[in-house]
């Protein structure tokens, strides 16, 4: 299995980096200045039980400390899940995050998976509950969902929970793109784990606090058992202590939290509003802080030589040549976009 | 299982740590700023092939970049195997490093024990060649093992090896305390990779380079095919841009390797004599930057209150009460190891 993510700025040197679902405003300046202090202490393990961390965590989310897991990344947690579970079938939305699948065939597990349906916008409606009928060990879900920023509501995600409780079927619900959304308070899933003792959350420090290169992100859930299985698939020091000081500064900081979704709401609707103007052939609704389109084949191509890396989802099940993913960035980033796709095409 | 390791700080507020094995110099310097400039990258993500680290890493070890693969500290490694090889039994020697019985266990594997003799120094002998039978799936050998500080020479490694081979065991050989013996070129069995496609082996920054809070270790091996799957079994980005740009900078400083080199030599006739006077029962040969030995019981406990931290070795395999081992490190701190020690015992 070939991976293809997007970010790969390594072997595409490029100015401008649209392919990743990045918070644009950078790490929070005292999760950054946390981090630098912290690599004093490296000449000590980290703390193995991430104690501090996990307790801010958990007093953020209101969840207890003992119901939180910390992982190198969120996909870090989406392996140790499916170690933990010991293969069996999942479901898998198509198209999703392709490390769902990866994770499950590494741990010896069967992908299915469900077509959402372009007519639709690829919107996850309520015909995915005729599948939940107990063969399969796990469902993955996202929301909104990546690569196509659509979000999925909490009644439907409480009755898709639900048949999960009542065909034993563990839930994973990847909400690492949630705290971007402007409605993340009424649509979250946190606040329902006790009632699912099948569901597991996903976060990431990663996308909402900027920070891809340091490696963050937790688990939660119910399940104690669950937990436990995930946590003796991990390393013991599988956080690093920079990421842990990162992460307990960045919780702190609400006010962060609230600049980003004025920004990425505000620049979603630019976008938009640019894109159908002539560059986009379609735009799909997105709840996330990234657009999903359909544009001309060669897209990709033409941007790079303007410097200027986007995502093809061309890779992703269920789509093909044409379709693309951008992160929302900065307002001078984004009309920096703009400017290069018009003179790319004109080109 | 519970996790007993060395190193817990955070819940034993000490002034001395010797329960670690980690370089007492400290991270290079360049290491340490190479992370702290890192931190202002960490808005992308890591390179998740880690080229420029592999580079450096095939360089210095003479194999070829593709015979590299990066862990998030050598641990992660040690999973990755486990869960690359699915399962079968995995030999492990008693007492040996507590995470390849961890490891395995978590993929289903089945931990099969060979005991080192008390009465040898818990040396490895050639007897263990009439167990490699082929009814294995790996043997888990640390060189030096730890926690007992004892070489195999390279003569018995290769009839090993050897007979891993022929009966078709993978060989896992963790060499990550090998930098700190004087003696590692003529031990280390990096030479002999392309001699023995089952043998993978294993080292780590972690502990040469003093950065253990960092998190970074490397696999080296011939085999392709055994490679592709341990990193089918971790995420894309599992080493963070701090540890890979500090790792690069480790590795170009051979000064500091000198001079660790001479300080653990140095310094390990230090302890010895003092421990050999009047404190220790039995102290154990080592060729490594920790020394193993026999001493009263509750030695650890008096430590606490003189607010030194050691490792008890009771929770390892085939060892009871009375077995500890400490780290060598400065000269002052092991002078004040031994002041504290003679404190405490009087006390």
């Amino acid at each position: 299995m070939e991976y293809i993510h997007g970010g790969d700025i390594y072997r595409n040197p490029v100015e401008y980096d649209f392919s990743v679902n990045i918070n644009p405003l950078g790490m929070p300046k005292k999760s950054l200045e946390a981090a630098q202090r912290a690599m004093l202490l490296c000449g000590s393990y980290p703390d193995w039980q991430g104690e501090a961390l996990r307790r801010a965590i958990a007093e953020k989310e209101g969840v207890l400390t003992e119901q939180v897991i910390l992982g190198n990344g969120a996909a870090e947690l989406i392996y140790a899940l499916c170690f933990g579970l010991a293969g069996g079938k999942g479901l898998i939305l198509a198209p999703s995050f392709g490390e769902y699948e990866a994770a499950l065939f590494a741990a010896g597990g069967e992908p299915v998976f469900w077509k959402l349906r372009e007519e639709k916008d690829f919107q996850l409606k309520e015909d995915i509950l005729t599948v939940i009928t107990g063969n399969m060990r796990v469902l993955f879900l996202c929301n909104p969902n990546n690569p196509t920023g659509s979000l999925t509501e909490r009644e439907l995600l409480c009755r898709i929970a639900q048949k999960c409780e009542e065909t034993d079927t563990y839930l994973c619900l990847d909400e690492c793109f949630l705290p971007f959304c402007g409605r993340e308070a009424e649509v979250s899933m946190k606040g329902m784990l006790a009632r699912f003792p099948h569901l597991v959350i996903l976060r990431a420090f990663t996308k909402i606090y900027g920070m891809p290169g340091l490696r963050l992100g937790y688990a939660m859930s119910v399940n104690e058992e669950l937990l436990q299985a995930m946590r003796g698939c991990m390393q013991p020091w599988n956080t690093s202590i920079p990421a842990q000081m990162a992460g307990i500064e960045a919780l702190k900081d609400q006010e962060y939290l609230e600049r980003t979704r004025r920004l990425i709401g505000r620049e979603r609707e630019y976008l938009k509003r640019e894109l159908a103007a002539g560059l986009a052939e379609r735009i799909y609704p997105s709840d996330a802080n990234f657009l999903f389109f359909q544009a001309q084949r060669d897209l990709k191509e033409l941007l790079l030589k303007e410097k200027v890396l986007i995502r093809s989802c061309a890779n992703y099940r269920n789509l093909e040549e044409g379709y693309f993913r951008i992160g929302i960035r900065t307002h001078e980033e984004n009309r920096e976009l703009i400017r290069r796709w018009h003179r790319a095409i004109k080109g």
